[in-house]
């Protein structure tokens, strides 16, 4: 899931390219933003009545939730250079051209190749030598412990403050990083991108201080036994030490024996490896638009998932709503005036190799892309989109609002768009990217954890996402950018 | 959960006594409404930090959850007259006296006692005696079988439908009614609504045409093997046949054996049974008002469940939020102006009785209600409030929108508002009886089923909701209406 806008600035910038678009976007001015508004065409009833029929076709002969079954169910797991993840590009390419796309076709792309191993352990050890084993994973990327790996922790809350500590309170000890999400944001992907940086660079700063690892507290406001992995960053300059979550309830238990026994040891043990580089795609599928067939609206989500989750909410129902907006536009009868693709990103979770793929064809190409929509915030009930483009696109768009008010999707606000299509902006300038915004208060329960599982999503939640989507694209199409 | 708006106008006078409201209310004009809310104070900025205050309480340290968690796993269901349902009055008038409440109370009242029974079991017989077992549940308030029971089956979609068929389709046989949601409807409780009559009134029509009982496909639009009870009405002059649920799947299945083989036949047996009526209560805490002691201000759920569930989010969610509401309010540091009472109802699944039972007494001591909130449509993400006031107090309360936007709260639309608060309309015409709202995709999916249960409640929807609550409260105690 979405990186950039999670994290504070500074952290951004390591996570992800900028892009320049926050600075020049700020610059166009607020009266050519209504001018342009002014002349754009108002939606009609048809407008009205054409959302209804893709909501229609959605709910009554809706596609998407079985094909999630089968992506979640018979296929899996599927982390980038998995076995799994080939048979979900094979699975994508067969529904897509089982649909009946005009064109779907592979975007090759070399892709990090990272396993988890067999040997995962970790165990609290008390000064009588006591043991309490408590549920850790590796955090993605990380390089495993080469053994049992145990030595005294130091609990801290940020980053900071490893900085600041005398290098004797770290050196040679674990830093368990404990600072849990602000359950008082409304927004639980703001709780997330305040807490994300210990995921992300704790293992660095740890290093940086001479520690031999770092545990992590796990990214989420659930109090559980599940460890949630998801990417860790490494610099080429600092030494790199293993990088592990703690479920909550782990994580809270070390930080009560700590204030019991601050000598007390864990011990960790880890054989995760990154192997090289394997090949792999992204899958695409196209409708040809009917009167401007060069002018692209994209619309996608990503294949790849973390190799302890199903993958269901992240980002399994991105693939399935995506595939499923361009079947509604057809099995409702619509002739989109512009080229619409349903594109199958691979590599979202550790690296956008597919993201950044699909840009530079795009760029190579010399596409052009009136707009891009990414579902990657999982599969709940709708609350509208969130918007990257500059004032008059915005307003453009939000004019479109009340359509979508019947169906609570409304919401069409400013806001971070997905990573995988973020990449298209330095590319070709698409003139809005647009991320697929729902209810998240359930998300990170589940994120990046074993119980990211096809019975989390709801069928019609799910529906009524993918008839979302399929209306912006038939509104873009329609009246363009 | 609600019953009253869910059905269609004729079947919704059968099911709950009619209020003179909609049509009285619709009298006062347009303009005197403006001229109020025109003289009406305007929230300010203080309600906005009021409400945050009362939100951060409820994220942060709220207790809503952990009640929850005791109230279904270690009550569990609690049908009226049930001993589970006595456990859960002394466990509500506990936990409100140990919530420090003004005054906590139980009102008497005697309420239906109906239980399942040991044995209940359904069977497709097939024309060679071939027997397919099916989940069956009987309806609340069904006659029992009287051993086994076998007839063939009749395939309807309405009521009517069987009403035009000639009585020698239908004597001797069970009726099959078989109409499912219509999905297109984007709320649920809509859907729920143009379908509930079959449970309600289908063994009624049978009997009328000499059917020895009803078979009714569950109420949902989920396709699983969970069969939905709920209430099923009797009228005095027609026979009394048994009434019972197939779950989706079996529905499907009996549908289409019926296709292959007309004269198949189904196999009942269940011993529900109706007991005399049973003493209960309902359970009541007060915080005194500091300025205005004799203007009420209720908030409740229904403690009752059906025997089938936990009750979780039907309705343990709406008890456990209401008493939140006012410990909230106490936690935040507010002294309410005027009087809140919650108010857990027993009975609301099978008779309505506590509710009844509150407006009687309401009367009687000749109360001043200002409002009535309740929160019977699960415990999930909120969305607003529905408003079934005069338009003066209608517009009032919508100026308060956006003060809940942070919140995704804003809904404040005309609507139905609870089943055991609408008997106060008649006895005592609080200014406006509302309805608290939350996403409710998947609501149908588990209600009245045993899969109703605590882990479907996500804690942080579950305390937004209870916040929303409060907020609302705080607003009606300091400006009234």
């Amino acid at each position: 899931m979405l990186k950039r806008i999670l994290l504070g600035a500074g952290a951004a910038l390591l996570l992800a390219a900028p892009t320049a678009s926050a600075q020049t976007r700020k610059k166009t001015k607020a009266s050519a933003a209504s001018k342009v508004v002014a002349a754009a065409p108002r939606p009609d009833r048809s407008d009205s009545l054409a959302l209804r029929r893709l909501f229609d076709e959605a709910l009554l002969r809706g596609e998407s939730y079985e094909n999630l079954r089968y992506l979640t169910g018979s296929i899996g797991p599927r982390l980038s250079g998995s076995p799994q993840a080939q048979t979900a590009v094979e699975w994508g390419k067969a529904t897509m051209e089982k649909a009946g796309f005009d064109r779907v076709y592979l975007q090759p792309v070399m892709v990090p190749h990272w396993v988890r191993g067999g040997r995962e352990r970790g165990e609290i050890v008390g000064n009588k030598g006591k043991e309490v084993k408590v549920p850790v994973c590796a955090l993605g990327g990380s390089v495993g412990t080469g053994g049992k790996l145990k030595a005294g922790v130091v609990e801290v809350h940020s980053l900071e403050e490893v900085k600041n500590m005398p290098e004797a309170a770290v050196k040679g000890k674990f830093v368990f990083y404990n600072r849990p999400f602000n359950d008082a944001l409304i927004e639980p992907g703001a709780a997330y991108g305040g807490a994300v940086d210990q995921r992300a660079l704790g293992a660095i700063e740890a290093a940086k201080r001479g520690a031999v690892g770092a545990l992590v507290r796990s990214m989420t406001s659930a109090r559980d036994d599940n460890p949630h992995t998801g990417t860790m960053r490494y610099d080429e300059a600092v030494a790199k030490v293993p990088g592990a979550a703690l479920s909550t309830n782990a994580a809270d238990q070390l930080s009560q024996l700590l204030k019991a026994n601050p000598d007390l040891q864990f011990e960790l043990e880890m054989e995760c490896i990154t192997l090289p580089d394997e090949k792999s795609f992204n899958v695409v599928g196209e409708i040809k638009g009917s009167k401007f067939p060069n002018e692209i609206i994209t619309v996608g989500g990503h294949l790849d998932s973390w190799d302890l989750a199903q993958g269901a909410h992240d980002d399994g129902t991105g693939c399935v709503q995506s595939m499923e907006a361009l079947r509604l536009l057809r099995a409702a009868g619509f002739k989109p005036e512009r080229t619409i693709r349903a594109v199958l990103f691979m590599n979202e979770e550790n690296g956008t190799r597919g993201g950044n793929e699909y840009a530079r064809l795009a760029q190579q190409n010399q596409e052009t892309h009136v707009a891009a929509i990414e579902s990657d915030g999982g599969g709940f009930t709708p609350r509208g989109f969130t918007l990257e483009a500059d004032p008059a696109t915005t307003a453009k768009i939000a004019r479109w609002a009340p359509l979508f008010r019947p169906y609570h999707a409304a919401d069409l606000l400013p806001g971070h768009s997905g990573t995988d299509i973020e990449p298209l902006e330095a590319a070709v300038h698409p003139k809005a990217l647009i991320g697929y915004k729902c209810d998240s208060q359930r998300y990170f329960d589940i994120h990046h954890t074993s119980a990211d599982t096809f019975d989390k999503v709801n069928r019609r939640e799910l529906e009524l996402g993918g008839a979302s989507m399929a209306g912006l694209i038939y509104l873009l199409s329609k009246y363009g950018l």
